[in-house]
């Protein structure tokens, strides 16, 4: 199955630029996906999402299946309609949620039992229910698949026994989606930092046929380096023809190393966690606005950006509003790195249909070496 | 002196409808000034509060010397620049913050010595200090007199003492104000809830001459009733052709009895605190959005409104995002509600214009107990 075309434009080394086009609209790709957690971009309206450059937006089953519920969402249209985006939406499947809960959840092969975070009430997450969470209730243009995401550091044999039922959890999932038109399923790569079990995973997702293929478990605290290897020799087993995409990640580093190896999705809450924190990321890392030495910079954070937060005000108002703990300050650094964030992606597919991408990639390592170095 | 012509354009019984010609830009009266309190009307971008209709902002002279400090606004270009708001602003003289501070201040002759809420740290605000951070460091549009507030209740003696000292602080503030073409001062009439000790206070004022006239230390306790009575023996005591301005008013059925009562300015910190605390105002009173029964309202707040917050977004979705804690949740409720006070302001505006005020408050006041009655 394909529900969604992807034409790829430009190959530049192992960087690729295309469009994923979906029955709400196109993703140019690479794409970053900024994450609407509870059906918020967290202090942006949507038409800021839309207007910073994203095509599409991740959901998260796990949150939204708790508060306000899935069937509600259904009951008032659908989350398109609940929070007015009427772009693509990906869903993640829950499963990465319920991992982090730790002690809070039981798994076996059914699915995973676990508590609500927000009030202990008991849920339960099959693969046949992420399905229909996504696909049915939600009504998001990308469903995952339910995959257990392994620990880090873990045994092979942990690793292993993970990966192969996110495999069998993967197919209970295409059995429950079906064929469907206008709707889309990725499948997860999984098996930790392993090469033997990443190629047997994308292996038998591969031979199951998925619309997608997303690969899990990283940016857990392996560090760049460690993934860069695993999207190394993981990626040259996924089809050429479909999209790529490498979840939870990242720091802008890590959005162009994942490129240049051929990724082609990515979703991350650091630009607007990060915008809730007083930071502003550059080329040159992240910038703390609350630091004394913006306290009168009259220049506006990014004037070359095209997103009123990062060309119309000053540093120093920026600063005031941190320091002060406004809203305004949230509200304005969220906005301006997502901005940035895809204004990157942008820069980056110009670059890779320029056939320049290797020229971009070391300048940006350089400008990220610079900061990192000043930083110190 | 009157730096700002004011065109009454409409009178129907005490009410009036103008154009107080800044030169900033026009202020149509009656007027209600949003609140930016530190250099933002909290959470709302400049051009929201623009678009709902705000002519003229508020700024906290008390806040802005503490954080970021007025030598530092004024070195950065201004409180305009400084905040990105064009039109005319507003700043109080910090009399009513400082009086706030209860035991952290030491109030004599000279001014009042007090410590910073933020870090402890000591200030002193005296007449001609409140007149040079307002009108030469910040660059307000309209600055007001150092006053004190009296407190509510107090004896007649306290009252007399404390009107008396404002009527010389005022004197102060005008000769540190001087002539000026493109500014404007306005006095401040106090005296508790006692006609004489108020009309006296209006008599000291008019004598000296200013460019608009406060009606300062209502809405700390003494109850609508009480207020409308002051306003009524109030304001016939103020000349008619210059704008009379009851400050920190305050819910819309104060709006409207004031208004009725010849009040052509206002601002209260109520349409952003509400809307960071859940609720929305209405014709028939606050709106708790937390409720229960909005869960599955697929409604907006009021259609009617031309402000995407109270057109485009359904009540379900609101109260999801309030009971999430939300950033979105304050940023909707807080443009709504500014939009629906100034939408409310207009609505007195064109009933004034059309000789029709009496019907409108008659209205307005029906609909406002509908409201009581349905909450209690």
């Amino acid at each position: 199955m394909s529900a969604f075309p992807f034409e790829i434009h430009a190959v530049d080394g192992a960087a690729r630029t295309g469009t994923l086009k979906t029955a709400r609209g196109d993703i140019r790709t690479p794409a970053f996906m900024p994450v609407g957690t509870a059906a918020t971009v967290k202090a942006l309206y949507p038409e800021q999402v839309r207007q910073a450059g994203a095509d599409i937006l991740l959901g998260n089953t796990y949150h939204l299946m708790l508060r306000p519920g899935a069937e509600r969402i259904k009951r008032l249209g659908g989350l398109h309609e609940f929070m007015r985006w009427d772009g693509p939406i990906l869903t993640d499947s829950g499963g990465f949620q319920v991992w982090s809960l730790a002690g809070l959840r039981k798994l076996t092969e059914e699915g995973v039992e676990f508590q609500s975070h927000i009030d202990g009430s008991k849920h339960q997450l099959t693969p046949e229910r992420a399905i229909e969470i996504q696909a049915d209730l939600l009504g998001a243009d990308i469903s995952m698949q339910l995959d257990e995401c392994t620990n880090f550091p873990c045994t092979e044999d942990e690793a292993r026994a993970s990966m192969e039922m996110s495999l069998r959890w993967g197919q209970r999932c295409k059995t429950a989606f079906g064929e469907r038109s206008d709707q889309a399923l990725f499948g997860i790569v999984q098996g930790s930092v392993l090469e033997n079990l990443r190629k047997a995973s994308a292996q038998g997702l591969v031979d199951a046929g998925y619309d997608g293929y997303a690969i899990g478990g990283l940016a857990v605290g392996e560090g760049l380096e460690t993934m860069c290897n695993v999207l190394d020799f993981t990626i040259p087993e996924l089809p050429d023809d479909r999209p790529h995409y490498l979840m939870g990640v990242g720091k802008p580093i890590d959005l162009v190393e994942a490129v240049a190896r051929g990724v082609d999705m990515f979703d991350c809450v650091m630009p607007t966690r990060s915008g809730r924190h007083g930071q502003a990321w550059s080329d040159f890392g992240p910038v703390n606005l609350k630091r004394a030495e913006f306290a009168e910079d009259a220049e506006p954070l990014a004037p070359e950006i095209d997103c009123p937060a990062s060309r119309d005000y000053s540093k120093a108002y920026l600063h005031h509003l941190v320091r002060a703990g406004e809203y305004l300050a949230a509200m304005l650094l969220s906005w301006h790195n997502v901005a940035y964030y895809e204004d990157l992606m942008a820069r980056m597919r110009a670059a890779i249909s320029a056939g320049e991408f290797d020229t971009f990639a070391a300048d940006f390592r350089s400008r990220w070496a610079d900061g990192q170095a000043k930083r110190n």
